[in-house]
Order: structure tokens, then sequence, then C-alpha cells
């Protein structure tokens, strides 16, 4: 079984080199990935939205031109472990998610899902295994319909320097940036060289 | 001057192939982290806080082992064209921002930066000279702590099987997951196949 245009092997290189361990997550992620690609028509540009941020997002940024930086995928964390890649004109699209009730005859894999036992416990060549055995059947479909406000690039909007920090800093945050108010993730902050 | 082992070229083509373009945000980002690691204690594990979600994150992503999906990326979005790399031990770390006032002898930069020109009349070939010359004479540097949030990475807890959609969620988002209670991003779900 390939994903994309890789074989197993291949796609475990791909993801240990990028998200620094072939996890299961990015095995079943990138199944997932290619059952959607095979849904869509993918003639028309898409973007994709992705409902977890764990392991999925990389999956999607390594197999579709969907990027966290370029603005084409898009996380919205439901701690759902599904995607959604969806046409750009007028917002069709295919959701896949890893389906509880598929899940059922692999053992493995819905232990690892449902986190019934912990990880050091976790069979991880059985469960590579069923993975590769199961496949697209783990996936469950549905055709969805984005709102407007994912079918275009939102524009940051006019550019202002923060009175507090000299940043630049989208002037439609407030009179001064995010990090001057009271979003600042540090602890400190020193000047350096 | 390259980033890290890529000679500019090298590096535009492995951004043209993951993030689809070589934005002036991805080249200037790549020096950012370059800077960023050599000023870092790298024999330590460290993570990544990127304070925009255009283009840098890709920037990161592609050039130190921190990715979205593996947890050791977090945007914190703050509007600030900002990066900072800590080690995960203590929290102490090196922010790395692209500074306003360093950009005053770089008109192509400035422009960009703080968007004084429509994309389509910024002279993209004098602005990659721009900040190729300029490198790391754009950035701006302070050492910052992180709090111990941002030390160990932050369990799911408990996973629930959503009681209307039938999914896998972390237990402590409620009753249901959140695409069934009020953050779903569609418009319209159907079963498809």
């Amino acid at each position: 079984m390939n994903i994309l245009q890789y074989s197993p092997d291949e796609y475990k290189r791909l993801i240990e080199s990028f998200h620094g361990s072939a996890a299961p997550g990015m095995l079943i992620g990138g199944i997932m990935v290619d059952a959607a690609l095979e849904r869509l028509n993918t003639a028309q540009l898409y973007d994709a939205i992705c409902e977890t941020s764990s392991c999925l997002p990389d999956a999607i940024q390594l197999l579709t031109p969907c990027t966290v930086g370029n603005g084409w995928l898009h996380i919205v964390d439901l701690g759902r472990f599904a995607l959604t890649l969806y046409e750009k004109d007028f917002g069709k699209g295919v959701r896949v998610f890893l389906s509880a009730d598929k899940t059922a005859q692999w053992p493995e894999v819905r232990s690892w899902y449902l986190k019934l036992k912990p990880k050091k416990e976790q069979d991880r060549e059985a469960l590579t295994d069923e993975i590769l055995e199961a496949g697209v059947g783990l996936c469950g479909f549905q055709n969805v319909e984005v709102p407007p406000l994912f079918l275009t690039k939102q524009s940051k909007g006019e550019i202002a320097l923060c009175p507090a920090c000299g940043e630049a800093y989208p002037k439609n945050h407030g009179p001064v940036c995010r990090g001057c108010a009271d979003q600042s993730p540090y602890l400190s902050v020193l000047d350096g060289s």
C-alpha cells in the first residue's frame, strides 16, 4: 500500500526526517491525506483544515502544498483526529476522520486511538502492521462545506510600529502590539546581541 | 552567505518545494533561524516559539527539528515577525526579531516589512538582493525565559467518545467534543464514502 507516490518505507524515512519519528499518527495521517486527495478534484486549488495539532498537521504539510506558514493549512483544534481538504472557489470539501467504529477489529489501533494503555506498553510493531493492513478501512468520510471566511486570505491590514517595543505589528490589534499588551509568553526579556 | 548548510540557491529550492514560493519572509526567516541557532547551545534539546503565523513557521519547520505536528513549535500569534528558540531544561532562550530600526537603510525591506506599497509594486529582485546583503544585520536579539508551561508536553488527558459524532476527543473538553459543541468550522456535513 503506497501513500501517494511513496512506499511505506520511503514515507517512513520522510516523516522521520521532518517529524522526528515514524509516529503512528503520522502513518495513519498519511493514509488519510492520500484518501482525501483521491476524493477531491485536485485540478482546483485547495486548502486544508486540521482538527488536531497532534501529528496530523505534519502529514498534511508533507503531502500537500498546504503549510501553516503559507496559510493554506488551518488548524482548528477540536481535538478530533480529522482533516478536511476543500476547493477554494466554493468551499466544498472532503472530511476524513479516524473512525472509532472501524477501529473495533484492530485492537492495537483502537488502544492507541483511545489511549487505553500507556505508551510504553504499546506494541509499536503490531500497531504499525495493523495500520498498514487496515489502511483506508480505518477512515470515515463526509462531504462538507466551509464558510466564506475560509475561502480568502485574511489581510493583516495596516502595519504600525508598536510604541512600546518598536516592532511592526498589525495596527488593528490595538494601540500596542499583543506582546506588549498582555499576551507575551515570556517570563523575562533582556537585550542580547 | 549560507543559511545553515544551504547556499541561497539551495535554500530557495527547498522553500519553493515546501512553502510554494521563495517568499521574502521565508528568506529573512531562514536568516533568523540560522542566527538563533548560532546563539543557542544546541547540544541541549530545544523548542521554538513563533510570534506570527505568516511564513516564519515554515522556516522553523524546515531548518530545525521543531514542527507544529510534533509539538516542538508553538505558534503564539502576536503579529510580530519574531521567533524564539529555547532549551527545554530551564527555558532559557534566544529571541530573534526583524528590527524596524535596522531596516532604515534597506528601503525595499522596510517597504515590505511595513507594507508601505502594494505587493504588485514590490521590486522582488531588489528586495531579495537587499535581504541577502543585509543578512543578520536586519535582526535584533534578546535573551528570554519561558514559563514552565512551555517546558513539558501538555497531555490531552483521558480520551472519550463523543456521544454526538462518535469520534474520540479529549474528555476534558466537556460532555461533547468541541466540533459538536459550537466550534465546528463547517456550514454543512453530509455522510460521504
